[in-house]
């Protein structure tokens, strides 16, 4: 049996309860069947600036680049909101995103059964939703350069952000979309602003010549990034893959996320490029949702999106395909027979607290 | 009575039909209340495009900038997909904005009380909902430069855009935001992504400073544009006046629009700076849906949006507010009374086409 090298990053608010709940399901694993997972666990965001006025330490950096996949619960809240830029506690979640060369980010919204009436758009507008964002996370406008205030005298600043794209980074993402939509429904709908943008131009040009290349038989679509969050909000259905660069990719699927009434339960996985050796791929994985600074530390917080990135891990950095099926199916049940953390809870369900969630889904798997 | 200059642009697809409608509520005020409207046509778009080699003509653009108000239809079809980069429909539309310096765009969201049920969402989330977008319109990724694709050689190109702002461009629309929302419930919140683009480190900045030094009075909130994504679909009568960048107003304003269930129905305002001397600004009037070339030249599409727009025409470029009044009260009384072009259709309703809803308002009016 080999060793499955995880590196923990819970980060601030809720993201050290949520963590903690999926240490629950490592250690089972280890017990009940020898998964031979070992943790270690480090800093990230408002936490590691401080401990060492950083969002993340050089050591903590290392650690990331050795695991076989890092474990992300939140970053930020309140408390450094005027901690220098580039040390704010994003600054960590984007270093590792970029460090670990994690390109592609995987974002399911799904509608869990159980909760199509906690949508706020119309149940059969949502129910059964089963859609996948596959969003560009190393390129375009939050790395470009320059990237910079200028300050141009007589009390004016220039405030200057680039977003470049480059064909082989286009290439590779519409590759994993085209994937990923084989084993789904395949079908892939593009959304750029080709109207506008030069970098949408060579977008539509180079997933449409990816496509022609090698993933004809996958259906494609192109739509504007616009008319793609109104297609969103009106009949979301229409999609299976939807493929999109890292600006439209954060709006696009918070919007996915929360028509589907389950913000606190939609996980995501970035993953880097498999070696050429190897074949092993970098990766993190964490909950959609924020560090929710309101709620942290009272133990009411929502584990789910959390546990439901582990499944994702279990699927895509060990490629333990039952053991996800089976953490995905649990996490369901317990949905089905009405338990439910404060945000999700609804007439005649009961009422629990982040561990009481942990542990049942734990009891189900 | 001082003669009121009209410059009529139908634009391409349905454009023509619903800009015709329009046309009979001018007349009808010259002749009813001798409002000396004048106008004259031109070309933009394909229409342009196909006439002139031109997504605008260099004629036409005077007789815009010569004029009190444009009225501006719709561009766009798959007709002229593969025009060139520069003379592509959407090129003469964003001319028009940039030479005529239309940096503030108004985009009301509002749910006509007949059509709550038309929503995806759930009626309670939609119903009496009234938000008003202020969008920046002549600056960010839409006219930065560099805008380009560069060869790299090996295959590779390099497409990039760049998001660019000033300080006065941040704070004049700021303070059409804090002055519209004194008109209404006070409130603006203003959105940008700073925990990752440094052009949104400084919009934050500017806002905020405008808000201390000029209208302390209205409550001012902020918030990232990915959350304000979510929060709009979550519930959106949270909001009343919402201030953003000119990408960020493209996707937000259009997903405010689907929310009302009312796509085909609202209208925009696009307005510059009051000239010095005259107090005028150049304006011109859109609605937010496009060129629609599915249904064009069927006589099926629903003129509202576009006779909405010529409602915000006499309210901001005439100051005719009870004309303006009058002309939103009769839309809603004809949807109250049950009339309906295809696009939002119900049961027990009279489906009529675009001439004829366009008759109704105006018997109404
Ligand atoms: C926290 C922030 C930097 C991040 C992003 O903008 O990518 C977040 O919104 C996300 O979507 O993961
Ligand atoms: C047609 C297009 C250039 C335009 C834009 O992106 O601004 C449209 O989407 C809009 O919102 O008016």
């Amino acid at each position: 049996m080999s060793v499955r090298k995880l590196f923990l990053l819970p980060g601030d608010g809720i993201g050290k309860e949520t963590m903690a709940e999926v240490r629950k399901f490592i250690t089972a694993m280890n017990e009940k069947f020898g998964s031979g997972f070992e943790t270690e666990e480090g800093l990230v965001g408002g936490s590691a600036y401080d401990a060492h006025g950083v969002a993340i330490s050089e050591a903590d950096m290392e650690k990331a680049l050795a695991a076989d996949a890092v474990l992300f619960g939140a970053v930020g809240g309140p408390k450094w909101d005027s901690v220098p830029y580039e040390h704010r506690p994003e600054a960590g979640l984007l270093r590792l995103r970029k460090d670990l060369a994690l390109f592609a980010n995987l974002r399911p919204a799904i509608c869990y059964p159980a909760l199509a009436n906690a949508s706020s758009l119309k149940p059969e507008i949502v129910e059964g939703l089963d859609i996948l964002i596959v969003r560009e996370l190393t390129g375009g406008v939050y790395f470009g350069a320059p990237k910079e205030i200028i300050d141009l005298g007589n009390g004016q600043k220039r405030g200057i952000d680039t977003q470049v794209y480059d064909t082989y980074e286009i290439e590779r993402i519409a590759s994993v979309a085209f994937e990923l939509a084989r084993t789904r429904k395949n079908k892939v709908c593009s959304m750029e602003k080709r109207n506008v943008m030069k970098s949408g131009v060579l977008w539509n040009e180079v997933v449409t010549a990816t496509h022609k290349a090698k993933y004809s038989d996958v259906q494609l679509d192109h739509m504007l990034a616009d008319a793609g969050g109104m297609q969103l909000v009106r009949w979301p259905k229409q999609f299976d893959v939807i493929v999109t660069d890292n600006l439209f990719g954060d709006m696009l699927s918070d919007i996915a996320a929360m028509l589907t009434g389950s913000l606190g339960m939609l996980p995501s996985a970035s993953l880097g490029a498999p070696d050429e050796v190897t074949g092993k791929r970098k990766a993190m994985y964490e909950p959609v949702h924020g560090s929710a600074p309101d709620i942290a530390g009272q133990g009411i917080a929502n584990p789910i999106a959390m546990i439901a990135s582990f499944a994702m891990c279990l699927r895509y950095s060990f490629n333990m395909i039952k053991e996800a099926d089976d953490l995905e199916t649990a996490i369901a049940n317990v949905l089905e027979r009405g338990i439910r953390t404060g945000d999700i809870m609804a007439e005649g369900c009961t009422k629990v607290g982040t561990e009481a969630m942990g542990d049942a889904i734990l009891a189900e798997f």
